[in-house]
């Protein structure tokens, strides 16, 4: 067997996000499918962060065991051909060492969250961005998502059935940039996330935003380590899965 | 009757392109029967240029007379209600005087052509972009566009069922720019466009940047003053209405 790294693109809208669950579509489970329809062999994929439903993904990195005589363009090639129509793509394939892990090698990660501030529906992003309507203090928010970069214990960010063993995690990056029009994107990079942990922080940053919050009042949450003293959790729609580095 | 000026933002995908047609999905009949819905009167819409099925906007202007009594953002609020779940959005609503005319008072069109330039299917921008898999040569292309830059008798990028009384048009700019990662823009602005103009100077441009023509051959292609001459037709599904400007 060849251990192969597969860096997935995805759009979530139709699926319950990433992993196997009896009866439902998931990305992992077409991806199997489609992997034992090119090789007729079962296998499994270990990737480097499930995502949930409706969230997508740019370079999720799953690993696979595949048997001999696939060049790799050929396992991008053929697993791409029986996922055919569904929107998931294997963007690349590369052969491994047998000690590569996509989940515990993973040394770093980074999400982008898209916001569409702006009264009317969206339509040709719907499903792909946070559309909302009252007009956001960009400036303010980055400024207080600074607050929240470094090594905190982020329990009021993390979903309660989160099951990491700790709390405390090292935020390496957070920033709140406008990206023209009334787009707003937040970028956030870290080794590791909670469960979460960006949409509930991102849910956070939209009152700082809309004015209901100060930045005393996000430090204050922050220091109470208890979700129920958190912001609302921002949906699905606008999380984006973006990168997933290796220590290359 | 007050007249109104609507931005209109859509996904064209499954629509049969902006023009009412019997039995067919058309962005005009949706929004003419959601202002109907609204005003419980028939209204009809002008608008600045008709796109074709497939092809996405976001900026469409179009006028419409509609009763007194109707606040500008209720127009907005209301058309946009009785147009949902549809990917169509009334951006604003604008009072206009009597005289203005959606079609006849453009000053300036532009238009944007996405394109993604790799191997693996699109997922998360299908129908959205033209996948092309070759490399393209994003400075060949640039380069080449400028030979289609300002005013020539375009037959070679017009669509044989084109309406318009002449072929010849001013070209006043055709960017082609990388965009970051695999995605290219080529960005088209001019008084006004022929019949399938933009779809076809791009797919003569792909010729360029895949290094079937060089820029010798785009240059006999015009100068051919044949549309048998030019390249394929662009699909439409990588096609955006940008902006339309009425000289303010």
């Amino acid at each position: 067997m060849i251990r192969y790294k597969l860096t997935i693109e995805y759009d979530g809208t139709t699926y319950h996000g990433w992993q196997r669950q009896e009866g439902l579509p998931t990305i992992q489970e077409e991806i199997e499918k489609a992997i034992f329809r090119m090789t007729g062999q079962s296998a499994v994929l270990y990737c480097s962060g499930r995502t949930d439903a409706g969230v997508h993904a740019l370079g999720q990195v799953a690993h696979v065991d595949l048997p001999e005589g696939f060049a790799d363009f050929k396992v991008r090639d053929g697993i791409n051909y029986y996922l055919k129509p569904q929107p998931i793509a294997i963007l690349k394939a590369e052969v491994v060492e047998k000690d590569f892990h996509a989940r515990f090698s993973t040394t770093e990660r980074s999400y982008v969250y898209r916001i569409v501030n702006r009264y009317s529906p969206l339509t040709i992003e719907k499903n792909h961005a946070w559309q909302i309507p009252k007009a956001l203090d960009v400036v303010a928010m980055h400024r207080a998502a600074q607050l929240l970069v470094g090594t905190h214990d982020f329990t009021t960010f993390r979903d309660t059935d989160c099951q990491a063993n700790s709390p405390i995690k090292t935020l390496d990056q957070l920033d709140v940039t406008e990206t023209g029009g009334d787009h707003i994107e937040i970028y956030a990079r870290s080794r590791s996330f909670l469960h979460h942990q960006v949409r509930n922080m991102v849910g956070s940053l939209k009152l700082i935003g809309d004015g209901r919050w100060k930045i005393d009042d996000l430090d204050r949450a922050l220091k109470a380590k208890d979700r129920k003293a958190g912001g609302p959790t921002a949906p699905p729609d606008g999380l984006y899965l973006f990168k997933i580095s290796y220590g290359e």
